[in-house]
């Protein structure tokens, strides 16, 4: 049988301003990532999203991204690795104290936005962020792009690791997502979307732009809570795991098997 | 013999600034209140700050304050107590990441400025503030000032308190701070600010600016560490309690005696 | 003949955040208010709000706000009335720069949430935020509650100024309007809120809470641009100023015949 | 006979932090680069420093940076030219509304930090700034790298521009400064430094790192302003250019001649 983590960036929203249907995906996914104030997020939202992640007995992550509210953390900016270590363990801590306020239990860690594609790349970044979370705690699981140097990084550090796939992006031949300035980088068709997810999971391959069947982890699978289609797509995708015979769970109850 | 807690703030530097001779001034209190990003500090300074805390034995406190980089946490701003709630978590929560990574462990928290100053005489912001810090950690001491709507609320959460005394400020008869907009509200002579604080000490007295004296808390003592003579005046004082024998020690271990 | 200004709050989205419908409501508004950065607003979202107010013929205003991005600027600060001043000239000093740079012309100031409402009240503060937009351009129009301290001290300061109505708040005998924490403080009946302010414009009078009716001058009209009934309710305003025979005309030109 | 601009970055201060010993500089430079509340500044920073270049009769600048106050606008930045552009805008107009308060006159524009260092470099981002400054006002100076795009974007889009040269850096072959992260990208020694610009001033020359001469424009000599001998080394170029014939003067008024 096959196994599968559903994942959703929440907790996006910030002061009266509101982005996101957070508690309408709540009902979908397995893990949500919550936005720790540096990108998005302020600590009323932290709250709330906390508390209704544990009310929907969803796994819980902390989604630290760059200080950049402006920018919604997608601009890439140059930190030194000890930078990202000081920004992670703020947000993580920032996050774990809400989690703990309400009871519940912090699963993993998922950098956001341009820090997650950063430390993709970047190893003396991704060592940084990945002793980041093993520093403020050990059993806490590191989200990163399946077959990236953050993988490798969690891994070196003694973390378990969660290889994350894109079901609505297309792969280039390197294992890397094709980068959103190029044409065909999304994939808008619902059907494409999942067939390409449900792939991964089975058959651990993905079919690139170049036409060449590439290997890769699923244990993590992203969506997205914005936009007019989420709800309908999360709905959809869990339609058609269950007719493929793919069960979803929470990442950390499956790691822990 | 006579026990009591010396702190001092620390940790108030941010990004390219500098405030507060927080190395020197480590070799003379035995507690520290760390600032949390709120109203200075940063996520490096904060690393730092408490490595060198548990370098030094001291005991480590979160100093949390309202978002007000600009202002330091000053000015007085109008939040509900669930505003004071959740930023009080955030805070302490972040602040505690760094002192699990580097494997030490927070002693207590005491909210800074205005955050401090509304919290001392607004009784639902005191008990925001001290569910916030019971709900982070039930085990944490919460510093407020002696005789204040902040020790009250405290207890009645079920913390730990510390009441709080200040060296160089003169007493009003109610118990409260003569404000600084008044002209006797500091006490610029050393000899004489000692003197006012031994009092406290040892016969838990104060002379008021009304010439009546007033029972008063004296469990750890305020001492600053920005300013000229900062250095000077915890020499002194720690001179003075020495010959006075009145011993220093962290707040943590004199209650949990 | 009548003639009255009809003016919103625009510009108030921030980076991935949206709030209120700008361009629907250029087309029934005469004067616009501009967030500049401080409450809400950004660079790119001010350029995009001017340019838009320069196409649609409307008024362009400058809407500083206190530095309070979290809470909208709506908590109140206790701020210095130089601290007042200066935050004016800056954000007036921003959004004037873009209106420069896209050949515009500013006609007025009006400033935001807690800002607008402590300028009320408070004459010191008042008279800072008048010499603030004097200092800056002595033509540009004050906008102020009727009957407001910040009234008297923009007319004091040699600015022309417009006294400000509410469609749909209610008014107390002293003037002021009904804080949002009591219970009859919004008028949610479009048509009753329409009448409110015609009699107001017509006969320059309103009846308060206590049934008492009192004088008002009512030079422009505020409209709320967010919430779902906003498009409808200045539609509907419109066409009732029409049936009327009460002009719409942005306060610039009504102020300069 | 010799005439050369000699300017500083001021303002950097913030809040309760201080940067640099402002006033003590203004004696000795003939313009300054006022912080503009996004790398450094503030506000009521940026008014005192307007205020004080007035009274000492310096060349007025605005120093825009990037929205990076932890970083000190130091931190590279992935930003399109539209956001440049309009941060640019925002910044030059902040301060525009203090000069015009202060009753002064803004002289010209300098980006400031990681914003100097792409703009020099990147051509689209330096046309994008170079139109910004043009827009707001088409008579102010644009400062930029010597031989850089943004000395080439400013001329092309109708700006005077003026090229500056540092006097504590060492020069590459291709006209860019060594990085700091090179061992030899200083130069310490206050002698070297000042006859390296006197040569630059007199003969358009640099020695560079390769020890071949080339060709430089040298319009405006940055100095710094903070550092233990900020003030002695100021005092000491201007009494080595007064002996070499080398006249100091404001480069607004040098270049209206």
């Amino acid at each position: 049988m096959y196994v599968v983590d559903l994942n959703c960036d929440m907790g996006e929203s910030f002061g009266s301003y509101t982005i996101g249907r957070d508690e309408e995906m709540m009902n979908y996914v397995t893990s949500v990532n919550i936005a720790c104030g540096y990108h998005a997020g302020d600590p009323s939202i932290m709250k709330k999203t906390v508390r209704m992640a544990i009310q929907y007995g969803v796994g819980i992550g902390a989604h630290p991204g760059l200080p950049d509210l402006a920018g919604f953390g997608r601009r890439p900016m140059e930190i030194s690795p000890e930078e990202a270590y000081d920004m992670v363990v703020y947000q993580v801590g920032a996050l774990q104290g809400f989690v703990q306020a309400e009871g519940g239990q912090l699963q993993h860690v998922k950098p956001h936005g341009a820090l997650f594609n950063m430390a993709a790349k970047n190893r003396p970044l991704a060592d940084a962020v990945a002793k980041a979370v093993y520093d403020v705690d050990a059993s806490l699981i590191l989200f990163g792009l399946a077959g990236s140097e953050l993988i490798h990084a969690g891994k070196a550090a003694g973390l378990k690791t969660a290889s994350e796939v894109f079901s609505d992006r297309t792969y280039q031949q390197d294992g890397s997502l094709t980068s959103r300035r190029e044409p065909n980088a999304l994939i808008t068709d619902h059907e494409e979307a999942v067939n390409q997810v449900i792939r991964m999971v089975k058959e651990r391959k993905v079919s690139t732009l170049q036409d060449i069947d590439i290997d890769i982890d699923a244990e993590t699978i992203c969506i997205h809570g914005d936009g007019a289609s989420a709800v309908d797509f999360a709905k959809y995708i869990r339609e058609a795991f269950e007719e493929s015979g793919i069960q979803l769970e929470a990442i950390g109850s499956v790691l822990s098997r």
